[in-house]
């Protein structure tokens, strides 16, 4: 299925003890649906706070609902917070994580002074001058196979910190200047680190032609902040040739 | 003070037992600041989930504290989704409701199938098909003065229903359709009855040059269906001179 929802009344995707999340308010409804407990896999366990427009899940059943029915049935039952956009059968041994080929980020700051009760849930409102043109050279510098640990939460679990970073550009629209990020796998927090690190650059306290020095050094210190969940949008998850 | 909130999560603007209210919620606040009970008055007293860009209030305080600072300062205990945008000292009899010349409402519809889940609380979320030429015709019909019964819900107070409608139009802009209406006033839920017959002729179940013969019925029944409140925005006040 593919699925978006707004995270901002969620503890994130991920099943946890007496939290709010994704998963199990998924697993809840598909419950109530077909009478039979199951487990929602994920293509990324996005945090609390954080939103998708293209979240892809699976799950096993041996309901005999037809794959299109599932969208409107599931919908009726889930929160208005959580819409299934599609859902297609997929082959038993589909994983939704282990079969991505590329995910796809988007964080977004919104830059005026007005508006910013409607948007504090869904972007880092920020009136703040920035240079833009430093930050997109910066960006570039982030483009590449690198091992990416300086852009890596402490308390990560992954085995290894080569990550190839395909596209990432800033775009300004309207009041709205939004970061794309493409790779093949995210660490913990990096695509956070990578807002806050360019925000670094755009006040001037991180030059961009450092970014990849900062990149080499393996060291969360030398990167920017990390910015809060709230701009951030699991956009698309690409597969080798759709999801099945 | 003109101030912008998020009316999501509050029963309107007016002070009611055991409710959350913006009044109730600027009261509080302004009582904590000053250490003195005040009533704040508003420019329109917007219903639950009705949200405001420009509403104006005014209240009387003894504090000593300089018009300018006041912005900040209040912002400081206020809540996120109510934000001072600006705050001026005015005469003492300024009334924001009777003195203005003019209000501007804004309500938006949003019409894509992917990404109501980030606008259910803020536009009404529809992707049925519509007529735009026809309910552009449509507007023009109600810009004028004329006695608007048949845009009023039952339970209004109202003396007169005489007002005068000076701007009335859609503009398409993205996944948007947005309705501007400036009145010298308005009636209860005019603004979402105006928008809820433009949908009608929008679907051709109500011809837009029947507009004038619904007004002239002044019949309530023949007008369109009063659309929900999460569309609508408070967007501006104007007075004769500036808020004083």
């Amino acid at each position: 299925m593919v699925i978006e929802y707004d995270g901002t009344s969620y503890h994130g995707f991920q099943r946890q003890e007496k939290a709010h999340t994704i998963q199990a308010e998924m697993e809840k409804q598909i419950e109530r649906l077909t009478g039979k407990k199951t487990t929602v896999c994920a293509a990324g366990r996005t945090d609390a706070g954080v939103h998708a427009r293209g979240q892809v899940v699976a799950f096993d059943t041996t309901a005999t609902i037809p794959a299109i029915r599932w969208t409107p049935a599931l919908n009726a039952f889930l929160p208005s917070d959580i819409r299934i956009l599609e859902s297609v059968e997929v082959s038993r041994d589909f994983h939704p994580q282990f079969q991505a080929v590329s995910k796809h980020y988007s964080y977004y700051l919104y830059r005026e002074k007005n508006g910013q009760v409607f948007y504090r849930n869904h972007a880092l409102c920020t009136t703040e001058s920035l240079q833009l043109e430093a930050m997109r050279e910066a960006c570039h510098h982030i483009i590449g196979r690198y091992n990416f640990l300086a852009f890596c939460a402490r308390g990560s679990t992954a085995k290894t910190f080569e990550r190839t970073v395909r596209q990432c550009c800033l775009a300004a629209r309207g009041p709205f200047l939004r970061l794309d990020i493409e790779a093949d796998g995210f660490l913990y927090n990096m695509v956070r680190i990578v807002m806050g690190t360019l925000l670094q650059v755009g006040r001037g306290k991180i030059v961009a032609t450092d970014i990849p020095e900062i990149i080499r050094s393996r060291d969360r210190a030398r990167a920017g902040p990390t910015v809060p969940p709230q701009g951030l949008y699991l956009a698309s998850v690409k597969y080798p040739s759709g999801p099945d």
